[in-house]
């Protein structure tokens, strides 16, 4: 597929209230080659020095330790114009993630999932999954919390995307197919922000699943990948005290926007 | 220090009901070179093959495909003479094991962990809350449930190994510090079992924390490594259905077993 | 119905360690007028005082206070041998018994509840709930906890008959019908012990319904009546510190045992 | 003491989208004889009819049944000028008030109690724990969800009044002090609202105890009162579909407020 050059930014304000270790995720993964990228940091207006951390799947950290006290701006930019190389992906990948974890508790509702999911053809199953999280779980801004996971999200039929992505990732495994969740940059969702999508293990490969439906699974840009939210989160606080003052996120494409089909497999480009 | 050799086996009997897709997770790390090492499954008496998955966190995964009902066997046996080469760990690992997960929900129990120990020197962390969990916890045998994580081992204040180390897991995460779950081979373990103890990160290298106190540190094997358990149960029925009917385990030194002062670091060898 | 004769006893050995005021409740309750009726307590053999407390429900509380450590037994016998009076039931009755509870959290799982029975027709509605825990929750002694809700049943599938009844009445409240908890006195239930079981009100009255189907219905006698198993305990520690070291509990009809027809309504005689 | 008279009001704004039984409970409790009381209802303007449910804790229940679509206004109004008779308790009250119960399980939380409080005497408990929930839990609107129970207000540390209550509620049970919610009018709440306190059961005696702090307790005027809040809502729909649009309230006292000490023992008048 040809896909459009996608230009994408954002810009986190931090107020440090106390000396601090932070881990940014908010780069484009390692399997991109951007013709243009710059990642900078100011703090109180000047610029300081921090360092990237390569992991094994693909997600690039950028930290800053030892932070003393004041405003800190991280400001990215990037223009995404080739394809993703794939990722690297030993046969260890689908076996972990095909474990429960944190945010995505497959174990506790496997019987969950047996109950609305055994009677669907193999072929039917994610499709199946992603229809059932898209039509039964309301998409509500507020309704939950950062230490909920797809039990909550479950009970209570309302979420944001992470929750949504949480609970398909979670019926999957219980099912038996590896899920795991990545967070994107998504030219075209309304409001602008971070998104978090399911990617599913069918077919030898992976495949982007989007039960919110909010943008084109075809545009997107993979920022982490991991297990669940934990392990994807944009800005982590490793000690230290800081405030999220102010975020802002763009991602645009060159062009119109791809219309995406649901039922159509997308793995990200 | 010089380490006595240690002389291990287990076997697995298993039940195959319906066609399965098996990963067990019995020999040792691939950090050591064992002088001696055979592992063999048999089903229905007759030798089966499988194959070795590497992980990045250095757990040798065997794995076995499509297999017919039937009666399975799975037996191990080692003879590791030399300590272990050192992990090869990222500064990623540092990050990664310091997130919350499916059965050490530090997130949730951050505020608790506060409450306990947030007037304890950082130097004495690692030991105080070691000392607490082996204090408050009672060691019962059939209190927990395999689901259970280490919000509820807080609650009820009883659980076995695996309970045990996840809650000084999540206690260490919750105070910064990374921490993650090794399953070992424990000479001097009554009665002898697999064993599950906490590996914490502090003075730049990794130790071993063993909040029970039921066997030497010192000549403990390491098998799996990961975030909990869901990172290394010994067995793990990707498919098919599976009755585990039977299991054996020995862990052996040749001489005496060191004494194990609790207060004194150790890393594992 | 012309009920057969229903003899009963039960005994508690109880011991106190630190002095301790207990509340029992396995005497029938209030509605009925046993032939025969004694209940009596000794501590280190000798006969000690207690008294008896009355509640809206019915139920007969009996306490003593200030008990010094000692080995007490508590021994009870009836023989009911006329049909129990209706309670009396106010209005309120209704609206409380519909209402969210400790063991019955209905509320959380509202949405589970209308997923696997709103297309049953309000007729056939406690029947679908009594048939669908009679199938799917596997009896299993052992596999709960006493402070597992309605919730943890549904996710593990097991349970003994405190979980399947609060089952029953959690997916009863969530659908609008009342329903409470009643332990009994159960001619035929075997192994035999205090037995619980789900009282649910439909068609102008309240009715046994018992999704374990371990003993007929017509011949239970009441115990306690309340919200969940948090008001029909047999034995509650108010201060102190008491172990039960033995327990024992009989229920005999003379003749043979009625037929329980699941399908047909049974209130308790 | 000598209270001033206080004038309360609420209004209830419901639609009603398919046809309901509803059951509020806006109006003081039985134990008061008001100077003036006047509740109505009406439906798309016209007055309906509704009728009064007494309950043995004294709380007023007003029932509507088989309401068709259409817009209800529920309005109440009263004139409070004479102290509260004391409640009717019996001795089951302590008893039952000692339990666990759906929002307050007490049960879970044992341990968590024992930990802060064991070595408080007992003539300091109440105020140890009513500071505890003062000083720990932040008060923090739309923090929390109707589901929670205070498991999870200790594990968050945030909250509103109702939270606050249920865990002050369940830390006084859990250390063996009987304890139960009430609903009131609070004339100084700001904003103003329903509000939620504990009622707590020493010294012979039931007295309030608001960890907020937010309005003095000595002009507070029950409404309903009962486990947890579970038994207090305002307004419950038993069958039908319903929106609350709107409510206001208001709780005036003639004169000044009274100053509320927190440590002085206030029982409601």
């Amino acid at each position: 597929m040809n896909l459009p050059p996608r230009r994408l930014t954002s810009q986190l304000d931090v107020t440090i209230s106390q000396p601090a270790d932070i881990v940014f995720s908010v780069a484009v993964a390692a399997t991109y080659t951007p013709a243009e990228e710059v990642l900078t940091m100011h703090l109180d207006g000047q610029p300081i020095d921090f360092h990237e951390i390569s992991t094994n799947s693909g997600t690039r950290l950028h930290r800053v330790s030892k932070l003393p006290a004041g405003k800190l701006r991280v400001s990215y930019s990037a223009l995404v114009d080739s394809p993703s190389l794939g990722m690297v992906e030993g046969e260890d990948q689908e076996i972990i993630y095909g474990r429960p974890s944190r945010y995505c508790d497959s174990d506790r509702l496997g019987q969950v999932a047996w109950t609305h999911f055994h009677q669907v053809p193999r072929a039917d199953l994610v499709q199946a999954i992603r229809n059932w999280v898209n039509q039964k779980i309301s998409y509500t801004p507020g309704s939950s919390r950062v230490v909920d996971g797809a039990l909550e999200t479950y009970l209570s039929r309302k979420g944001v995307c992470r929750d949504m992505a949480h609970l398909v990732i979670t019926f999957c495994r219980a099912m038996n197919i590896p899920a795991r969740l990545v967070s994107v940059y998504a030219p075209g969702l309304k409001p602008m922000d971070f998104h978090a999508v399911a990617e599913v293990y069918f077919d030898g490969g992976w495949h982007l699943v989007d039960a919110t439906g909010l943008a084109p699974r075809q545009t997107m840009v993979r920022i982490a990948t991991g297990r669940d939210a934990s392990d994807t989160a944009f800005m982590t606080t490793m000690s230290g005290l800081t405030t999220l003052d102010r975020m802002s996120v763009t991602a645009i494409v060159e062009g119109d926007l791809p219309t995406d089909d649901a039922v159509v497999p997308v793995s990200l480009g």
